[in-house]
């Protein structure tokens, strides 16, 4: 007998793939469905088993239930119109626990503009299943699939925060509390995701969910594209730097290989790029897209291929 | 310490509710959400503990979990146009039973007249949780809310199947396949929800998924009317009348106070019923609404008040 434990989860969710077959225009592989005209669909699952890191409140695991949802909606610039949340929690858990998971979920779906719309509860070990629906209000949804030679590679805001927090959690530093609350709260880029759709200079985005250079590879397959990274481009807060010292986990691998990580990652038109600053979007140059078929990190000088991370 | 078992599921779900604040018009209460401008989103989890009865296929849990999400979009007269699945699978479980699954969602789905758009896979002890999004296609959602004294009550088919096949399963009845069936694999009412709704003359609709008893005192709490419901008018195949004998358990009973059913009950003008007629829809009148404010039963010129059931 072959169990699912044999073949891995992530030929599980491989396999699960090929059922897949949206109405619209876009296909397994991107952040999102798009069905209908221009609706955006996403599902995640979340449980207290693998999301829950030491620390958490429960309201926090609930605003994270939903954030990793909306972060997809952000990913392809679509705007949340609404959230439905399908939990499994365990008999045995506080009243107050399942309370505060609602109120986290509610408060997230506020921050990106929308509320709940629908929910089910049954009994179970911790779980949520999320799915954002969102519109692209007759924009063009960014896929992953896009890139062209000669596109900037930009991200939306500084990157190892949570990988820095996690590391922050397992060494139990003191302090951090910066590092640590990237990785509670993280914040979806709804705004950024709707503005960098309407501006018509992104050529591809996706979200860092499974870390820089797990997203830097999937651009690159998707749009057959390579992309050449700047280590010194990277933004990041002076907090990543310190743990990495104090860890001694390489920064590269706090700023690349850990996922979690909510910014968005896209690629756009260098001659176009005021059309960005006018929108006021935050975002980093990170690098530029080539014709080389992968990612590879320049770093004082030295060249290095960017691998798939361990998230 | 107050726990979820302490203040009890249903407890939670109402309070869950509360958190509830839908974008559209149509609030927590029906079977679905309406948001956008015509989007209709459902969501419901199933789980091996609860929804797998003996002799159920891995394939048939799988369309059980899609079915009971199209019938609430079938509820409010929605056209599906998609459908996420969330599971989270016991690691020791056969791969082949996990295809299963997703191939008998995949099933319902291509029945319903759309397709899986989304998923997500991740440990757990055997659930799933799915969301159904449909359209209205500027047709009025049919709401619990509007019936109105002097329409008619009916429902869509047969009943009693689910309940007369859970007894043929629970007492051992050899034979019986068509009752076990209708618990196994039922049939979501797309086509004849989506008839309903465009006829413009159904007054109130929602779907037997909780029992004939439950859902009539729904549709009389929200609509503030009371309901007449002749006994003889249910229409039963005759095998839930042959279990019903054999194993003692009340027709009464099977018709009425158990959920698991799929089928639509509605109200409608009785002067408009041609409508119906014309598009072909297979319905039964089973009674009348009157001011009573409550459901009652009428057997053999007797009347009792029908209770909520006991599912």
């Amino acid at each position: 007998m072959v169990t699912i434990g044999d073949i891995g989860e992530r030929q599980l969710i491989e396999d699960f793939k090929s059922f897949i077959r949206p109405e619209g225009r876009v296909g397994p592989g991107d952040d999102a469905a798009v069905i209908g005209k221009d609706i955006v669909v996403t599902t995640d699952v979340v449980t207290f088993d693998r999301h829950f890191p030491v620390g958490m409140t429960y309201e926090q695991f609930g605003w994270y239930s939903a954030a990793v949802n909306f972060s997809d909606l952000a990913a392809m610039g679509a705007r949340p119109i609404g959230f439905t949340a399908a939990l499994a929690l365990p008999p045995t858990l506080e009243a107050q626990a399942a309370y505060d998971i609602m109120s986290g979920i509610d408060q997230c779906a506020e921050f990106c503009g929308t509320g709940i719309i629908g929910g089910d509860t049954k009994p179970g070990p911790g779980i949520v299943a999320g799915t954002a629906i969102g519109t692209m209000d007759g924009v063009k949804p960014m896929l992953r699939s896009g890139a062209r030679p000669g596109d900037i590679v930009a991200v939306t805001g500084p990157l190892g925060g949570p990988a820095a927090g996690h590391q922050a959690i397992e060494k139990e530093l003191d302090g951090f509390q910066a590092a640590k609350d990237t990785l509670y709260m993280p914040i979806p880029r709804i705004t950024e995701g709707v503005e960098l759709a309407s501006s018509g200079i992104v050529s591809s985005c996706m979200d860092l969910s499974d870390g820089l250079g797990t997203a830097l590879n999937t651009i690159c397959q998707s749009s057959k594209i390579g992309i050449d990274v700047e280590f010194d481009f990277l933004p990041r807060e002076h907090y990543v730097e310190e743990i990495s010292e104090i860890t001694e986990v390489p920064l590269e691998k706090l700023l690349l290989e850990w996922g979690g990580e909510y910014e968005l990652l896209f690629t756009a038109d260098p001659n176009r790029l005021r059309k960005l600053y006018d929108a006021e979007i935050e975002f980093s140059i990170i690098g530029a897209v080539n014709d080389s078929g992968r990612p590879e990190l320049v770093r004082e000088g030295k060249r290095s291929i960017i691998g798939y991370g361990e998230y």
